[in-house]
């Protein structure tokens, strides 16, 4: 049998194992941040007539451009946006993967603020750009001072700033993000896939984008949206931007049947938004309660809540497993995370988390 | 207004436009080789009603593994596959990327034979990989010593063989692959795309994969299956290739939905590939004809045809446009490319060209 030494793999693939949670099918699934609610009826009866639609003619390659698809996201996003601010691609992930593309590369670097998403740094990896993984201050926040710090030190050609960030949940300020860009040349990417759990209010990146040509604000409809299976992240950005992005993308990247889908769940959006508040919700439970009993959870204005004080994870995780419930160990020595799902799985959560006895001391 | 040259854009993009054919609405579009016959009724409804079944969780991320696909793949293209020989991706330009990515990169070269397949040497500087463009035999032809020739000389990291060869149509021998793959300790790479619409009974290079652990044979769902617009390449080859692949791939890079409708159309094999047996009928047609309007075109196992012999492909490219026929000039003097569609749109070409008066002397 051929094992994957005996080919000629690239060096800096060697002894590496591939990215992604287990995927494990239990009762209560609450370790991917996916929003649990599936989409209502009537609307997935909308987004199945238009799939059809496509399918009629998919023997052709969909529309290059995606200019329907760039059309209903501008509309949604709002703040003055049109298609020319917009680019999408299969899932954020590619979408950086492209700007990284364009922008980054070797003999360039990616700054970010560890603990972050984990894709960045393999992102990073795979398109040749060094990854600097800066701190934060104290509870996973980042402030100004911090942040121009390690940009002034490090001179990085791209700064990826989470907001809020994954997997601590901590909301990241407009404060901090308008320091980064006054204090670099490069391109600054704010990632705001879970923008839309953000306390009511709460002002997003997008109001920053006018007179920023460097500044780029990437969202996803795979979490309000519920839409993971769908992949569809994109960003808004100059229209400069996306000219770069068009020289590093695969031609006809979206296919038309996610173009399709996208565009008819994009046309209700009051419903595939109505499940956001409910989420919300279960998040400042899940806060409230953890607290309670004697964890330290961090806030968070994401659809997830890290929380620390947890004696053994890997015994905690196993435990809820065996009750059917999945969450996320992500790493971090005494902390867990864990998705706000239904008030049905948010309760079975607390509930066998509870049946474990109180958090280490 | 930001211009793309006030963004700090990687050096090597400077001054380039993204690749693309324009893309025109008109009556006869037969520049991209795609299958103009729209998929049959009935097995549009069952594609139809697996997405239906996919949207209702599309709130959860996809098989990661797209076990069922890879099962579906290794099912059409029998001899002896099994799931773990099968990789996909969004069209087979992904599959050849990460192919790249994996195998390729900075200081690392992948020989193909020019003229070919464009986007080997886009997918190339995108990645990183230095691209060697080896030449062909007359007719566009590839022997096994000039084959052998230029990997000695060049010692590439990787090669790849389009068969048949795009934009030529040139159908290449399993010798030449063998020779190609024996002379060579890199990746090999045969791009099949074109493979349904070989004469019958000619042989895949899929027959070679057997204790070959080096040769990767691609394929697409884009032209035989006409699902150009749901992006599915994929590609057999020994399982260790598939688990360097799992390395670079971006984590769920294959849409719920994407999963759905391949699946469901390769339960519909035989509908399917209906329409090939047509389509093999006009190429062959096309040849006679365009040979007989005093043309050279060249032999074909695609669903295209290149033909020389004409005196301004410009003037002739943009009377058939002002026609509603559209076609490719791929770039070679003298040459243009057509695609094989329906009866009644390659009669409208052949007409159109005909009323054009002959070919240059």
């Amino acid at each position: 049998m051929t094992n994957l030494s005996d080919l000629p793999l690239r060096d800096d693939l060697r002894g590496l194992t591939p990215y992604g949670a287990p995927q494990l099918h239990v009762p209560v699934a609450l370790n991917v941040n996916e929003n649990t609610h599936p989409i209502p009826e009537p609307v997935a009866r909308d987004i199945v007539a238009a799939l059809a639609r496509a399918v009629s003619t998919v023997n052709r390659y969909p529309d290059r451009e995606f200019t329907e698809l760039r059309e209903s996201l501008a509309g949604y996003l709002g703040h003055g946006l049109t298609r020319e601010n917009i680019w999408a691609a299969n899932g954020s992930n590619e979408v950086l993967q492209q700007v990284l593309q364009a922008f980054g590369g070797p003999g360039r670097s990616v700054l970010g603020f560890a603990p972050t998403y984990s894709m960045y740094s393999i992102l990073a990896s795979g398109t040749g750009t060094r990854w600097i993984a800066g701190d934060r201050d104290p509870d996973y926040e980042l402030t100004p001072a911090t942040a121009v710090r390690w940009v002034r030190e490090t001179t990085p050609d791209l700064v990826f700033l989470c907001s809020p960030n994954n997997p601590t949940g901590t909301p990241l300020s407009l404060d901090t993000i308008a320091a980064v860009y006054d204090a670099t040349d490069g391109i600054v990417v704010v990632d705001e896939a879970y923008a839309e759990f953000a306390p009511v209010g709460a002002p997003s990146a997008l109001t920053l984008l006018a007179g920023r040509e460097r500044l780029l604000v990437s969202r996803t409809m795979s979490k309000a949206f519920a839409f993971a299976g769908a992949r569809v992240g994109y960003l808004a950005a100059d229209p400069a931007v996306t000219d770069a992005l068009r020289l590093v993308r695969l031609p006809y990247h979206l296919s038309a049947l996610t173009q399709a889908a996208a565009c008819a769940a994009l046309a209700h959006t009051p419903e595939m938004l109505a499940m956001v508040e409910d989420i919300r919700d279960q998040r400042d439970r899940l806060v409230t309660e953890l607290t309670r009993l004697g964890f330290t959870p961090y806030r968070s204005g994401s659809n997830f809540v890290l929380f620390g004080g947890v004696a053994d994870p890997r015994a905690t995780f196993d435990a809820l497993l065996a009750e059917g419930i999945l969450i996320r160990d992500v790493g971090i020595p005494g902390h867990l995370r864990v998705t706000a799902g239904t008030e049905a799985e948010t309760t079975s959560f607390l509930d066998a988390l509870a049946r474990r006895g109180p958090a280490a001391e």
